[in-house]
Order: structure tokens, then C-alpha cells, then sequence
């Protein structure tokens, strides 16, 4: 099997200013072609730290991704590690390279200097493939198997996340010319509302006859809920695809309505067909939301989706009472007999923003996000989400609301979990309504 | 100097389904305290590979953080592996786990199984630091001098990020039992709207002269700008302490106003500073917000500041015309001749918000995030901001606005781009009006 480690360079990993996002987009990528990723691993911008620990990279595995150090700035040295690796005599210029650079300084009307022209500068040792995304190119040194006892092919990348993820379909046709690939298939079944622990006994007696080529993992999110991920190795067999099928269609029935899509599918994703009614037809239903703690995140989940301007008006951030009243027309008297925080308040939001932008349906929250606030009544965690559906013909309106009790201290997973399960209510409420 | 590694553990790391946002957590906390953190290793759920890996970070450094592998199914073998590493003889109860198991369960109403209960159960090589917020707790692994050469301590977390967050003071606390730590400084200077190899330019000579104990680096992110980091070893010197101070004072200089925070600032925390009038005063002004294509991005980000109901009112998302029309009172026939990602569009915008929620500022956004539509004259990456001032002395309004081209095909990069924007247009507005 054909193996790939991750390597991101740079002292602000390492001191914890900057997550590294590279290296989980590089593995999705290599791991959807059949290359096993074996290992990730961060160090520091230290000229021999780098060239001590790519060399063991080489040594271990095939294919060695570098990340980040490429900048124009002193502190960035992957490039001369990688001169020095390599065993360099000199560098050479990209002229394509240099073109990108005078284009991008150009667009932005920035002075073109000297440590911009040199980013198109590279050891003589490498191949370059253009980076159209920013002026560090992608560089790829080859290396034959009396070096390291196999092939190995090392990719060197700018760290900033967007150029990278540019770059990687070059990466990836690269890598299919260079390795005969095995074939690894992985489908997700993805779950909200039900705990771990109890998800896995539903499906204990299931997972225990699973054959041995068929793995399946567990990934629990806030946002999205938990997904179950199956892989199947050795996918060339078409039986083996058959069976994981098969498999696949028994989990989901174990899970039944718990079960709200697949692959990379979210609570936001799926609102496209969601909002389809009749189901199969054109029509989109339309949907608006009122927010109160969850502050704008429930809108912006929901705009993380392309093409939402099809079912998406908008919506309310009510922050203040005052816009709860004013803007959303919620009667002041709820307020002042249940509070901001309470079932009456979220239902008379979310009527009020379907009202206001003309929706069918609606989703509301409000609650105390935290850290500070809350009472032994109403504790820190605390939300009330409400959803409505206004019927078209009758006229009539439905709200359905439930509590939350999120049992973080974080001001952040709060958030998250209220926004979800508002989201998560609305599928459970527009899926019985319309299947 | 004390020296650490971070290994998390994880196929769904491997694979790239989820990023890990753990490391960056834990090597802040121990850069704080002055422990280096010298690398972080990502691995799979393989017994072998658990071991071998963490035999070799205990080997290169005094401290190993782990985490994942935790969880109560079948595919979390961290602490088999570690009950292995470590040559316990067996298993011993951790009774305050055990009571933190039944109470979390407990309030979730969800059933005690079986495989909850073994969380409590820990190597009887190990101490317990029990995990208030989760399942299972925190594991502390003595190696003494003879077995790696010198001191080593393991520490295995949770995966789950606010759980592993919760458990770094106390496991602070243990490291500074257990190690004598030297001192390291970070200081930040914040800034937003110049590129860095032209503010790399702007400061070469300044830091061509630097001594060899005081590190620059830049950290550029799309939602904050460029941090540059300057950090300082051997912090014990209280006459490096001065220089240092003396050498961010220069910078700050050097850069005017491009700098507008320091440390852990943001465009969105500096906002309570910002909006008070007049300076120093106990009245803070208050602030609206309406958003087309940032959808919500804007409002969340101010809202994520605790205690920003004090300024923060709330927003429209305006993600159809007629939110705009009928909600912001935005003029028809200004979208109709200018369209509605258009300078007067955004001002019209900025000043319907403001008088709907009868704030001081206000904030609006309009443009296209892409990856669809757009055309030649308003490409992709497009957006107008607009920021509004209401005098409440004369009643007068004052609004600037502003064009973005931001360069990214990614839908996510350009709405961080232009939310980033807006603000920073907002604090320079009201820095010029203020100060």
C-alpha cells in the first residue's frame, strides 16, 4: 500500500497562535485516491530539525507533504532545508511562477520587491507546478529508491489553506502517475440526537459481525452530530463493494429516523431538500430565522450553503429586547411574564420573523450562550428553539419548540449545539410533515 | 529547557474528518508556561503504532500530551495501548471518575451501560486527574530517569476539545510540580488592512537588528489580519523583559495606524474600547448590523465576545430584495438603477439598520461570495461595505463605505474577508472620529 505522511512547518503551529487545517484537507484528498495516510506531524522552523525529520519521512513513507514556510519573510526557511535535502547545487527561476507574481502583486497594486521575485526562485533538484493562488510555487522533489529503499516523492506547499487546497488536484493526477494506488472506500451515515454510547449498543450485534476489511469509526461533532464512518479496504473487489453496500443499508435501518444523510452531507446541506414540497417537486418552501444567543450563527450556517438565496430571506439578530418587540413583534407582556428565555418567547420570534419576511417556515432561538448570566432556574446552557410552518392554502401556523440543556461552560459549544438542534428540529418537524 | 510533544490519536484525523483543534490548545497553554513544545505527531487507532510512537516521543521529550482514543467504543485503544507502554498488571477503579460518570449520564437521563462504567476504569500504573465535563478522565504516566534517560510524564486527555480545554489548568499545574520550567515571553502587535511583504518591508531595518533571543514571526490570518509575533527566551533576564518592551513600542511606531491591538485582540474584542464615547466614559455607543452575502458571519462574530449586549443590538440578514426593501427600508430604485451590491446600496443598508434598531453605528455588507454568479463588471469576491454614524447631539449621519476584491474562489475565505473588512473600516472610521 502505497503510504503518505503530513508535514507543517512553522514556529506558529507549534506555539498555538494558527490550527492546522492543511493537513486534515491533504488527507481527505489523498485518502479519497488510496493512499494511506500514516502519520502528521508539526515541527518548528528550524533549518535541521527540518531536514532530520523529512529525511525519516522519506524513510517511513512514499509520499511526504510540507506545508508552510514558503512566505517572503526571514523566518520562512522550508525552501533552503529542502535545497539542502535534496543535495542542490544551485537554484533556478520559474518563469511561470514569476508571471504569477507580477500578476497578483499587479491585481492588488502592491510594490513588486525583491523577496517577491525571489519566491520564484527554486533548488535546481526540483519540478515546480505553478501555484495560480498566491506567489510560492508548489516544488516536487524526486527521490530514487537507492535512497531511501523506495520510491519517494516529496511535495512541498504554501501554508496558506487556500492556496494548498488549490493546489492539490495537480498534486493528486501528480501522485497517480508516480504509484500504483490500492483502492479504499469510506461511506458515512451521519446521526443527530442520539448519544454515543447508546448508539453503539443499538448497533453493537451488528458492528461484531462485521468482516475484517470493513472498519467502522465513530466521529462525534458538535455541529454536524456523529458520523459513522464505514471504510472498505481492498475495494478493487467488487464483492467486498457489494457487501459494504449491504452493510451500509442494514446500519441505516438499525438507526432509523436518527439518521439524517450521508457522506458530507450537514443539517444545512440537506436543507435544499428539505424545504422541497411536495417532495420530488420545484417548489423550494422558503424559511427565515429569529436569533437571540446563538447571535448570527444559525443564518450563517445556513448562507454556508451555495444557492441559498433559493430558500433563504434572511433573518433577525434580536440582541436586545428592544428588537425582539419592536423589529420581530414580540408582545412585550411574554417577555415580562416568562422572560427573553422561555417557550413563549421563542414560538412568538419565530411567528414574528415568518411574518416579517414572508416565509414558510421559521426557526428561533434564544437562551443564555455564557459564560456569565443565567440562574438556577434558567442556568448557563440554557435554550428555548422553536420552529414554525405557516400552511400556504389554510392560512394556518404550526409551531412545534423544545428546550435545550447544553452542559458546557464554553460561550462557543453553546452556541454550536443550540444552533444544531434548532436545525436538527426543524428536519425532525419538516420530515413527519412531509414523508 | 523543557521540552513536550503533542500526539493525537485518531483515524478520523488520518483521514481528514476532523481537523485537530486540540494541539494548538494545549501547546499555547504550555508555551505559556514556558515549556517548548517541540513537535506534534498525528496517528491512527493502531495498537502497535500508539505504542511505538509514544515510546519515541518519551525518548526526544520530557512531557507527552495525548489525546483521543478515550471513548467508550470498540475503536478507542489509547488506554490499552497505554496500559501496555507503561507494563501495568492491570486495571484499578477511579471512584471519583466513577461518580462523575453516573452524574453526567444521570442528568442527560441517558442508561448506565456497561461500557460507560469501564471509562472509570483506569492502568493501575497510572494517577487520575478526574474530567469534570466528560466521560473519561485525564491519565498521568511516571517514567523516572533510568527507563528514557530523563524525567518523563504522560499525560492522556479526552479527544472531545472542551473536555481536553478543562483539564489544561490542572494538568498545568501538575507540570509545574514536576518540572523547573524557563521563562518565554510572547508578545503580539495586531494588524489589519497592509500585506506582509509590504509590512515586512516597512520594518526590515528594525528587525535586521533584533538580538538573537528576540524572534519575529508573522501569523496571517483572514479574520484577525497579521499578528507579528515577537518572542522572547530567557525571560528570567529582566533586562531583556525591557528591551523587549522597548522594541514593541518601536514597532508599534513604525506602523502607525495598521496596528490596532495586541496579544489575543481581535476586530471584534476591541469593540467595547472602540465604541466608547467619549473615551474613557462610562457610556458606550450602541451598534447594528445588516448583511447580504456575509449571512450572518458579521453578527456571530460580534456576538461572540461575551457581554457585547451592552452595545450590540442585533442585525437583519437581508438575503432576499425585499428583506432589503421591506425590512431595512432600503429604496427600490436604488437596487433597481445601481443593483443591490452597489456603494448605495450598502450605505442604504447601513442606514436602515441603524434606524430599525436605533443605534448609534451600524454596520452593512453587500456582495457576492461565490463560488457562483457574479459578472465582468462585479466578479466573484465583490462586496461593498458601508459603516453609519449618527450624531445624537445635531441628529446628523455620516457614512463611508468602501470596495472589497477579494481574489479567493472560496465562498468561506471571501465572507471572512469581507466581515474582517467591514470591521476594520468601522474601527478606523471610529478611531478617526474619536481620537
Amino acid at each position: 500500500m502505497t503510504t503518505a505522511s503530513i508535514c507543517t512547518i512553522g514556529d506558529e503551529i507549534l506555539i498555538g497562535q494558527i490550527v492546522d487545517t492543511n493537513s486534515s484537507k491533504i488527507s481527505q484528498a489523498l485518502n479519497r485516491i488510496g493512499v494511506k495516510v500514516q502519520y502528521m506531524l508539526s515541527i518548528g522552523d528550524d533549518r535541521n530539525e527540518i531536514i532530520t525529520k523529512l529525511d525519516k519521512c522519506l524513510k517511513q513513507t512514499n509520499i511526504v507533504i510540507v506545508t508552510g514556510g514558503l512566505g517572503p519573510t526571514k523566518d520562512d526557511i522550508t525552501k533552503d532545508a529542502l535545497a539542502s535535502l535534496s543535495g542542490a547545487s544551485g537554484y533556478k527561476e520559474s518563469a511561470e511562477q514569476l508571471a504569477i507574481v507580477k500578476r497578483i502583486l499587479g491585481a492588488r497594486h502592491i510594490e513588486l520587491l525583491d523577496i517577491n521575485l525571489a519566491q520564484a526562485q527554486v533548488p535546481n533538484t526540483c519540478e515546480v507546478i505553478p501555484n495560480q493562488l498566491g506567489t510560492a510555487p508548489c516544488m516536487r522533489f524526486t527521490f530514487e529508491e537507492d535512497k531511501y529503499g523506495h520510491k519517494a516523492v516529496l511535495y512541498s506547499l504554501p501554508g496558506v489553506p487556500y492556496e494548498a487546497e488549490g493546489l492539490l488536484d495537480d498534486i493528486l493526477e501528480d501522485i497517480k502517475k508516480n504509484f500504483t494506488l490500492e483502492k479504499i472506500i469510506h461511506k458515512n451515515i451521519i446521526t443527530f440526537g442520539v448519544a454515543e454510547s447508546v448508539l453503539s449498543k443499538q448497533i453493537e450485534s451488528w458492528e461484531d459481525a462485521l468482516p475484517k476489511w470493513l472498519h467502522l469509526a465513530y466521529l462525534p461533532n458538535a455541529t454536524i452530530g456523529i458520523r459513522l464512518r464505514l471504510s472498505c479496504y481492498g475495494a478493487d473487489d467488487p464483492e467486498r463493494v457489494r457487501r459494504m453496500d449491504e452493510e451500509t443499508e442494514k446500519l441505516r435501518e438499525i438507526l432509523g429516523n436518527t439518521v439524517y444523510g450521508t457522506d458530507d452531507d450537514t443539517l444545512q446541506s440537506i436543507l435544499p431538500r428539505l424545504l422541497q414540497c411536495p417532495p420530488e417537486a420545484a417548489r423550494q418552501e422558503t424559511i427565515s430565522v429569529a436569533e437571540s444567543c446563538t447571535g448570527g450563527h444559525l443564518s450563517e450556517l445556513i448562507t454556508s450553503i451555495p444557492g441559498c438565496s433559493k430558500y433563504y430571506n434572511g433573518s433577525v439578530t434580536s440582541y436586545s429586547n428592544s428588537v425582539k418587540i419592536n423589529v420581530l413583534g414580540v408582545n412585550p407582556e411574554i417577555i415580562a411574564n416568562f422572560g427573553a428565555v422561555s417557550r413563549e418567547c421563542a414560538e412568538a420570534m419565530a411567528r414574528g420573523v415568518a411574518n416579517l419576511m414572508d416565509t414558510d417556515y421559521s426557526i428561533a432561538t434564544t437562551g443564555i450562550a455564557g459564560p456569565d448570566g443565567g440562574s438556577a432556574e434558567k442556568p448557563v446552557g440554557t435554550c428555548w428553539i422553536a420552529v414554525a410552518h405557516r400552511d400556504r392554502t389554510t392560512g394556518d401556523t404550526e409551531v412545534v419548540s423544545k428546550k435545550i440543556l447544553s452542559m458546557s461552560a464554553s460561550r462557543d459549544v453553546n452556541i454550536k449545539r443550540f444552533a444544531s438542534n434548532a436545525l436538527d428540529l426543524l428536519r425532525r418537524f419538516a420530515e413527519q410533515r412531509l414523508f
